[in-house]
């Protein structure tokens, strides 16, 4: 018997992208929630769901198992406990309920924490690092895209100490455009992408402390950069770094150390790094790594899809996970 | 002695081309005129304008002998009467005073056209065909891109009675985005335009009147179909008829015979045709003939950049013509 | 138990999508047979799969059910004898065997057919009219990805009579760049195709005599002209006629009664039309009315993936006839 | 009157671009030499050139005062000799005679130098630093674009000691499609690059030694890291390194020390930096600085058009200082 699921921000591209990916899963039914803040545009897709309003009374009347959010953060807070208070569990696609208090929060998001008692219940959706948490949570904070090719490459390093930390290491990260959501912006508008590309929020994005917290870096040891890319989707990530390793073969055992039986993190040939081909419309994480053995200079390269691994499909994992299902149903 | 002429609507895509064309132009300066339709965007470009209100001082005290009016159709005919008013030529952009009567704007515009008395005296400013109305004129309606481009290849054809008119004809048009202006929508944000293409305004594109009115043709012998092409600058349309010539030559002839002593026209020989790079960043518009000579079925195509010759090249040529300059000055 | 189903040209843009579709396939297992017609380019994916070189004895080793030539028609006129005595079926995705005479053929192909015994056999693989010889036959042609979205669009309205044949009917047709194969060209070079459109072709494309012999159209009857878009995978198809139909629901109404069983037709409400973003990855072909009912005037859009429904997609639907599966195994 | 120049390789996307800016330029005449290494290709543009074989016999006859090579490294050190010997100036775009030893040049482009008498007077061309031995030179190593935007940038630092060299610095790049050339490869094939992104090259792309030697870095403090954008034009280098100063204002009173009187180097506000869109089609490198004064972390943002500022414009910017003529002529 199917599980009913609902979505919440099914109009948006994450929220999209979750109904595509439910819709080949052989054990969830997706519900789809109506909600104002959903921009004013067509739902994708052509199969008919059920619809029903976003309020606690539907979570009782369809049975709904999970409820995902796939909303700004403010309407997340505003939405989640209500959620929870119905019995569904959540999870949560902005940036809510990712970082440990109201004060990194609120300085890094510039308004206030609106739910700050849920703060210390949300599991952080990293299925690789926090699976046990996951399955156990009732409030799962689903990583963001750029921390989430950013974790899977630095943190195993850090764990091992393989990262020189007083040199410092750069994450200059580049984005396909989905990344900012769906509504209209002049800054994601066709004629001001196409043929562009630009660095932004150098310093100060609200995904770095989400790396620093899950990285093993301390804040002046990680210089993050964004970059939007005239594409639609995809991550990909240049990580430099001085190690004590001399071989990319040493950087990439402590990778499979950490990753040999991870269904969704998949390793290069030394010398050898991903294209955002290989990852688009997939859930995987693909990691290479190069290596100046004379003089300890490193460039690991991760790639995700920033609306599958990086939000839907890393979503659909981790409900997976709190469901009891196979971690990697309608995900391969 | 340097003219200045006022621009408004200036942060534009049009308004934005025609500051670039004219900071090369030898006998102009451009004034950027600020109005509150603008969007709230940073202006392009780097060399430092005067700027001044969009007012009937301004025109005054500025001494402008012409103003552009790259602002929707409403606003221009708001502020055209109080430009002409005080004592500027005006160049209107927008689809304002193409029409002649207000029974066709207002069918295909639906709204009112709240400025009639300017209608009979505007000048259509297709330069090939109307250059010396523009000469003489106090207000120039700068054509539509799609009509510019349709017209040009359209309406020698017919004055030369090369077209089957019982069979009609079909204009099948594709722009880039940038003529869907800059303001941010959905329709044209990077995310739903990019790896997409599709028609729209079957049978009700507003331009559909403004190519009646300038080809020869008659409603009903005409079919337009606008598609959106994922990229920024070009109008490429393919047009079919049935005619009673049976060599591309032919058709050439009559071209030629139009064209030979237009600046801003090129044909290609027999069997070829434009694509939109021969174009770009251009004021021409370029047209190719095929044609089938046992069942006397032809294709043209015809290609600008709709920011040029579609827009603020043909306007600037406009503006060379009313101010009395060298017609292609700042444009080849 | 699975069958074993072998793919030639694994490594160009359709043959990669065959493989992508049948990994995905619960009954098939692909093998994949190097050829040296193969570009000199790394596979696509990730999976491991079976390699054998191209020749009978690895038919008959590897018990091939169906082997599919993802190959350019001289290579698959070469081998296509040889496949077929070795005791596979074929489904050729090349022009070699879907024109019914070598006259045809070589006039349009500029080549001499190495392997005419074979076209009196050949089944057109177009499931919607051709489904009963597909099942019964050894080779299948599968259809060209143009005359594919046209003649599921065109050929039930000619049967209808419902287009005035002696105006003739236009189909302007669009393709994204992977139409054109993976053998590196100028024209298909990144910096030639971006920001670029272009019509070509006019009269001479390939695939016309293939629309003209399954559509219903007389030669001259049908002018069709191809264009490259400025992006990876699509094809839409914009198609003007007369009609003697006065509502678009009339047409409709002709595509109703023809696809209403069918599994990858999909029928637009009057008056909208499909964009390429709603078939892309898909095997559906979307159809969209648009008709003048005063004049007669009519338009149809038609779209498609030109690397599933317009190639792979249905190949495999072809496949899944052949071995009696459920026909849209893979494909949903 | 005009002085006559020479352009060998006008065929690819350099050589073309020379003679767009060439046909600009009041003072110059381009020339157009054959040679069996352009691409079998049609050339751009439109108006007609004169043309002449690749020869010294042409130079001698068409008294050509510069010859500009827009061709590949080994073509350039088969030409340079004999253009030179003919009494032609000659300006290179190739790698042929950047680097200062044939140790270092085989090193990295993995052939021998078959001109080694050349490299100890070629000039090389980066006017910010080496107007007066251009100005003097009969042979100018045009500088290629990652290190036209890397040197402009990273060179002032170092002279100032703002760079902490034992920290070592990283030049993360990215170009468009375009800096590979026109010559069809699989690489920059559309369907390849659209909607992908890629590092390339890490740690031995050839430009590496060209920023050592012109930067003021030693090798193993500088990590270079190439990556292919899906877009025609543009270099945008992200550059990140730590200084002992403490404001964004310190690093740029740098530059405008250094470039207070140059025209082709632009400065923004502290914090703000250039995307693509502000260069393309110009001959400016634009430069941003952004600062973490509590840690000494800086990063610099420096980019440019790689077929102007990096290629064709600073070649012409080149041939002005040879010639003697006004620096900026044509290219502002």
């Amino acid at each position: 018997m199917k599980r009913h699921v609902g979505i919440v921000g099914f109009r948006g591209y994450s929220g999209a992208e979750l109904v595509r990916i439910l819709e080949r899963h052989p054990h969830v039914t997706p519900v789809l929630m109506e909600h104002r803040v959903d921009p004013d545009a067509p739902p994708f897709g052509w199969r008919p769901h059920p619809r029903v309003a976003c309020t606690p009374e539907a979570v009782a009347a369809e049975g709904l198992a999970v409820v995902f959010l796939a909303t700004p953060a403010e309407v997340s807070m505003e939405i989640a406990p209500a959620m929870l208070a119905a019995g569904a569990k959540v999870i949560d696609l902005s940036g809510a309920f990712r970082l440990r208090t109201t004060e990194v929060y609120e300085r890094w998001y510039k308004e206030p924490h609106t739910a700050p008692a849920l703060l210390a219940e949300a599991a952080y959706g990293l299925p690789e690092f926090c699976r046990s948490q996951i399955a156990a949570a009732r409030l799962v904070a689903n990583p963001g895209c750029y921390p989430t090719a950013a974790n899977l490459a630095i943190r195993p390093l850090i764990a091992a100490g393989m990262v020189d930390r007083t040199a410092g290491l750069v994450c200059d990260a580049k984005s396909g455009v989905s990344g900012a959501g769906r509504k209209p912006t002049l800054k994601t508008s066709f004629s001001e992408v196409v043929e562009n590309f630009s660095a932004y929020s150098i310093f100060d994005h609200r995904h770095t402390p989400e790396i620093l917290q899950n990285s093993g870096l301390d804040e002046g040891e990680l210089t993050f950069t964004a970059h939007l890319l005239p594409l639609d989707r995809g991550i990909l990530e240049t990580i430099y770094f001085r190690t004590r390793a001399t071989r990319a073969e040493d950087l990439l055992a402590v990778y499979a150390g950490q990753y040999r039986d991870e269904p969704f993190v998949r390793l290069y040939p030394p010398g050898q790094a991903p294209d955002l081909r290989a990852v688009q419309r997939t859930n995987y994480c693909d990691i290479g790594v190069k290596l100046d053995g004379e003089t300890g200079r490193a460039v690991v390269v991760s790639a995700i899809d920033n609306l599958v691994k990086g939000a839907a499909g890393q979503a659909v994992q981790n409900m997976n996970l709190v469901l009891g299902l196979e971690e990697t149903e309608a995900l391969l």
